[in-house]
């Protein structure tokens, strides 16, 4: 590997997410070597991930090969590693295969979904945080209703075209609008035996409203506009239990075979590594400046970071925050490396909230000034473009939206099952890499 | 299941490949019962699955949902299982989970790849006839690249840049010649140890010449063009031995990491199940009407069927027999139900074949016109574009091929592993269906 090819000092990322990303572009002229290290060879524009779980979108149109994106940052290299630890005495971060020695360290590793204790429920309420969860999902939905359609007992068929999603957050809303679609209007006239239109679509949420980050005004109606699609929202609903029979919501059993799960977020191990301090969802607690306490030399961003405001509130996992934090440590550290002194604190400048529900419906939250219906959606849109890496992607998804929208149809319905052969080699992949 | 919901004839359709689909299009005004029966929700683009493998096209890209090709075909039921068998006795069909009865049967179950008695090199040399096939690929090609720029001994680092195909027919070709591109074109500039220019694509052929089914002279057309793209064309030299340390060519033995099988192709196991007579490859000798001999009412269409012409030849399997074989079949089946004398026997009409070398570089032989050079490219575009099923997919296909020959850039550059959750899953997925 790179190890002293260089005297430069080494930032090594640890993730090529959004803050990771932002972080390495900020460095892209500091007088550094850049070590960027992913356990996938693509960034992930998470946003637009239901859209691949809900047949909308194919994994390509919302990734980027890292690589690529950085190909033309001559202080970068890209690394396809798993990290496995970090000793922060040392400054050498673990993978399997070697250990990599930093002068500066952004751990970038996000968050993965978390049971609240339950961990059993994981086998039977799949989430959503990469593609192979996507196109898993995409897959357990489409063959509920193929099920369905092979069934011949009308109480089992209710039950394969019941789907309750848990958590109402903005993952677990839009993908409640998107199955909605999916079922009552893309499926609607393509089977013979069962109407995919009687599908059950429900939302589930423990708190007492929707949508927690948005004003209450529009979370409701946000909740409006999901109950013109045909979802059942339920607040104030605790779910007690689930296994293969279905769920338990507040006391009420429902049969149900696809539980997914949009509920809780835990930060990636990152903080564990790093011996951090840490909140309930294993958040690493960071300084003003992003850094470690005791660790000048060590930044945490994004999901994998809990950055308190002058108001206490911890700030929000979502991708605007990540980027920021991203685009402050790079610049910190470029400052610092080139000996001048560096940025006064981490400030986060809210641009504002968006989300959309199905076709034509979206929200937007900028506190002086707050739409919805059809302008909020276009807004939705345009900014999700915008922000997808690469002219390509951005001009296919805009063209698979646009052929979605005047049809109704999703170009993605594809139900493939890792081959045989591929399992049977996966462990000499592995070797391999 | 749609027994007995109706008194017309039924004919059951195995397979919705090209010959299935056709034959089905073929009976949408016929006065009979169908049912098409597919272990997969989609149709497949075979010619194009080739550009899946080497990261141009994503899955769903070459594919389409069986039912919404057929929805508005009323007579017309689809069905997704694995078909196990079939009794020409009782006139049923055998699957997992029923048995579906027929009045006429249509065989259309395509091809595999066939080791040649050599099933263990099977491990070592995947072949590409789905898409789980081509993504599994895909991983291999790009995870060769990453583990070489990790590798620091010069000579494993050659072994992981280099590729071999076996076979070189239209597969092998168009292959060897994607994967030449993506290597100098696409990926040259992405890493930091490795050159991917230095990668070698080697094709191999035990026949003296390549692309048998054109003329001598458009192949070596395409032989040339293969060498300028860098590919090493080996005719006459017959593979010995595959294994993990590489292969065996000819006597001399080639160490590599990488190697791909698109010489044998062998019938779908149907024949078996209709107790039919076969040639080597395991096709199903039919008589004129594509009838079996002895079951006037069971038909074999595409790779699965063995059609001698006048001159002794079999047609070979490709595409355009298959959907003229497809054709014909519905059409004579739908005469027979409505009591007309059926149509003559048989007769293929070849329209020309046409194959491509990475960009800009195409052949085309029609007999009495044959072209070769951009002309031919376009040509084999067209074609392609055309024959794409829905709308969609060919303005997306034409955009991402319009992109890729600007830029160089590949569109689907994504290394994804099968989720643990998904396989964990997997018998519960099986169950449900």
């Amino acid at each position: 590997m790179t190890t002293n090819i260089t005297r430069l000092p080494r930032v090594v990322i640890v993730g090529a997410g959004f803050g990771g990303l932002r972080a390495a572009r900020a460095l892209r002229n500091a007088p550094v070597e850049v070590i960027v290290i992913d356990k996938n060879n693509h960034h992930l524009f998470q946003p637009l991930l239901y859209q691949v779980a809900t047949a909308g979108l194919s994994p390509a149109d919302i990734s980027a090969p890292i690589r690529s994106i950085l190909k033309k940052q001559k202080n970068t290299t890209v690394l396809l590693a798993e990290v496995t630890g970090v000793d922060t005495e040392k400054q050498v971060v673990h993978t399997a295969d070697q250990d990599i020695s930093y002068d500066y360290l952004i751990v970038a590793t996000g968050a993965t979904h978390s049971y609240f204790g339950h961990d059993e429920w994981g086998e039977f309420a799949p989430g959503l945080k990469s593609i192979p969860d996507a196109t898993y999902l995409r897959r357990q939905i489409l063959l509920a209703f193929e099920a369905a359609e092979m069934e011949s007992d009308p109480a089992r068929q209710r039950e394969l075209m019941t789907f309750v999603l848990v958590g109402a957050g903005p993952t677990g809303v839009e993908m409640a609008g998107a199955i909605a679609e999916l079922a009552h209007k893309a499926l609607a006239r393509d089977f013979r035996n069962i109407d995919p239109r009687l599908a059950r679509v429900i939302l589930v949420e423990a708190m007492p409203r929707i949508m927690p980050v948005f004003p209450e005004k529009l979370a409701n109606k946000v909740a409006k506009a999901l109950t013109n699609l045909g979802v059942e929202v339920k607040t104030n609903s605790a779910v007690e239990k689930i296994d293969r029979d279905g769920v338990v919501i507040a006391g009420e059993h429902i049969p149900v075979q696809n539980v997914i799960w949009t509920a809780g977020v835990a930060a990636s191990p990152a903080a564990k590594w790093l011996g951090a301090e840490t909140d309930r969802a294993g958040r690493a607690k960071v300084q003003s400046d992003l850094s470690l306490p005791g660790h000048s030399n060590v930044f945490v961003v994004g999901d994998t970071a809990l950055f308190l405001q002058e108001n206490g509130k911890p700030l929000p996992g979502i991708a605007p925050v990540a980027m920021q934090e991203g685009d402050y440590v790079g610049a910190r550290i470029s400052q610092l490396a080139a000996g001048r002194t560096p940025e006064k604190s981490f400030q986060y400048k809210s641009k504002g909230n968006l989300a959309t529900v199905g076709r034509s419906f979206g929200i937007a939250d900028f506190g002086w000034l707050r739409l919805s219906g059809f302008v909020g959606w276009v807004l939705w849109l345009a900014v999700h473009i915008f922000f997808l890496i690469g002219f390509r992607n951005r001009a296919v998804v805009m063209f698979q939206w646009a052929w979605a929208y005047l049809t109704f149809q999703r170009s993605a319905r594809l139900i493939t099952f890792p081959s045989a052969h591929s399992l049977k080699r996966r462990e000499l992949v592995e070797e391999l890499v």
